[in-house]
């Protein structure tokens, strides 16, 4: 028998019952998870930092957008007070563009990721490539300028000391916002790279239907830069954008893909990272309180 | 400058001026083009047979469910005397199933639909391999269990004198209706049967994101049992199952695809096939005249 008040706590967004214990600050199996601060949009970084720590999670995802309404220096701060890692900065990328000079424009924005994520002692700018320009149908042509943007950055990254991790995004988004869509295509731009350069963010809503991916991932070895969990849900949310399910709601066999994880050898932290909307208007505690239990029922016995 | 009467045509759904003249029964621009009778969803088949010979096109695309609703002898008997071609028939499949039972029922439902497409003198079954069992998360062994479907009905449809055409679907219904998501997958499992027993469809709105699927389709040589062409919209409709565009209205490069279906030989009909609300919500021969300046602008000079 677990305790009454641990009886009570109900899972977000589904309302269920609990199934395991809650697991708190000290409780070694949460050594690696990390919350991607977008799962909990309602909150700043303050509260998402606070929010951590009550929770017991070492580590937090941050967006450029939060750590820039309290400026970069008070960012680096509150993290660092708090004793926690940041475990990746999203998001760099978005250099599809069809002119010079809106590449040079995100190439220097880029840049500016790339700074802040040296300054917040993170190991990975997480790059989402972009979709294709407004009426352009060419996507091997955007996909050949994404793996240019990369390559453009690799000098860059070193000189920081961050990796670039290139996400892979579900086929879903191939149009407006990532042209890279398969664990495969990530691997074969990496490839041209050093791996203490450029990696892959591994991300189970995007790659969870991938033909062989399993072993794809095992095979990886360092080029995980990130290991990010979320579930893909049926029916699918109205909003594509904010179609993630809560870890455990969904079709995603995190078991099998949690073993090949292990297996590539990856030892980072773990990402929580949701977008959805019914998620977004829980009670960010109840969020992370919900997604630290799924962690420990489904992600962390298989790490 | 062209006739007024075509310059009053609107688009559907998007109601903007055509931007080509519709053409006409006659037009040998229309010799390979047939109406995939699920775009004009509020057609029963008398209709969809009527619209088609209107419109001048020389084939249909027909579902068993308004096939059933007329009766086979009487929809073998309707096409015929319209002198249309069927193109093909939807669909077979969903034979992913979890337990013998259920596959065998499917197997035995594929038997029925084989003797249609067959009845029907279409040259192809059409194959939605179908989703995840409910509560299941190992798509391998589901993307398994559609290849030995597939397998078991090898020498049925050869009996028959039909071929299978394995659909690749779209990584967004991965889940829940075809775990087959990519041309490559379903060419490895067609590889192991005989080219005139078994080949793919392929889909502008479910392939067009894959990477090097210009290269795979021009290489698929007689295993295109089918080509059939819609568009990717953005934002993506909210309901998923209804997301597919008009030809021209998104992001698929046509000329470009249609180019790689022409290298690989396929001399077979061009079906457009759309599944969207505001499609359907449009009277049927708006949609067909359409979908028939759209091909003759977008497509037809491709192939």
């Amino acid at each position: 028998m677990t305790a009454p008040a641990q009886e009570l706590a109900l899972d977000v967004p589904a309302g269920s019952p609990a199934r395991v214990a809650t697991p708190g600050p000290g409780d070694p199996r949460l050594a690696r998870l990390s919350l991607n601060q977008r799962t909990t949009a309602g909150w700043g970084l303050r509260e998402a930092v606070d929010g951590c720590v009550a929770a017991g999670l070492p580590a937090i995802g941050v967006w450029r957008e939060p750590v820039a309404e309290v400026g970069l220096d008070a960012a680096v701060t509150m993290v660092r007070d708090a004793g926690l890692r940041v475990s990746s900065v999203c998001r760099g990328g978005f250099f599809t563009g069809a002119d010079p000079a809106g590449r040079r424009a995100a190439h220097d924005e880029n840049l500016r990721a790339l700074d802040e994520t040296a300054a917040l002692s993170a190991p990975v700018l997480v790059l989402v490539p972009g979709g294709l320009p407004a009426g352009d149908r060419d996507i091997e042509a955007a996909r050949g300028r994404a793996a240019d943007a990369v390559a453009a950055l690799v000098d860059e990254a070193r000189a920081r000391g961050v990796r670039l991790g290139i996400e892979p995004m579900h086929p879903l988004y191939a149009a407006d916002r990532g042209v890279v869509s398969s664990l495969g295509q990530a691997l074969a731009v990496a490839a041209d790279h050093p791996a203490d350069a450029v990696g892959v963010v591994v991300d189970t809503f995007h790659l969870w239907w991938e033909p062989g991916v399993l072993d794809l991932v095992a095979g990886c070895g360092e080029r995980i830069t990130s290991y990010q969990v979320g579930d893909w849900i049926t029916p699918l949310p109205p909003d594509a954008l904010l179609s993630r399910g809560m870890v455990g709601d969904g079709h995603v066999d995190f078991a099998a893909f949690t073993d090949a994880v292990r297996r590539s050898g990856y030892a980072g932290d773990v990402e929580v990272e949701i977008f959805n909307a019914d998620v977004w208007a829980a009670p960010g505690g109840d969020t992370v309180a919900t997604l630290a239990r799924r962690y420990v029922e489904l992600v962390e016995p298989h790490l």
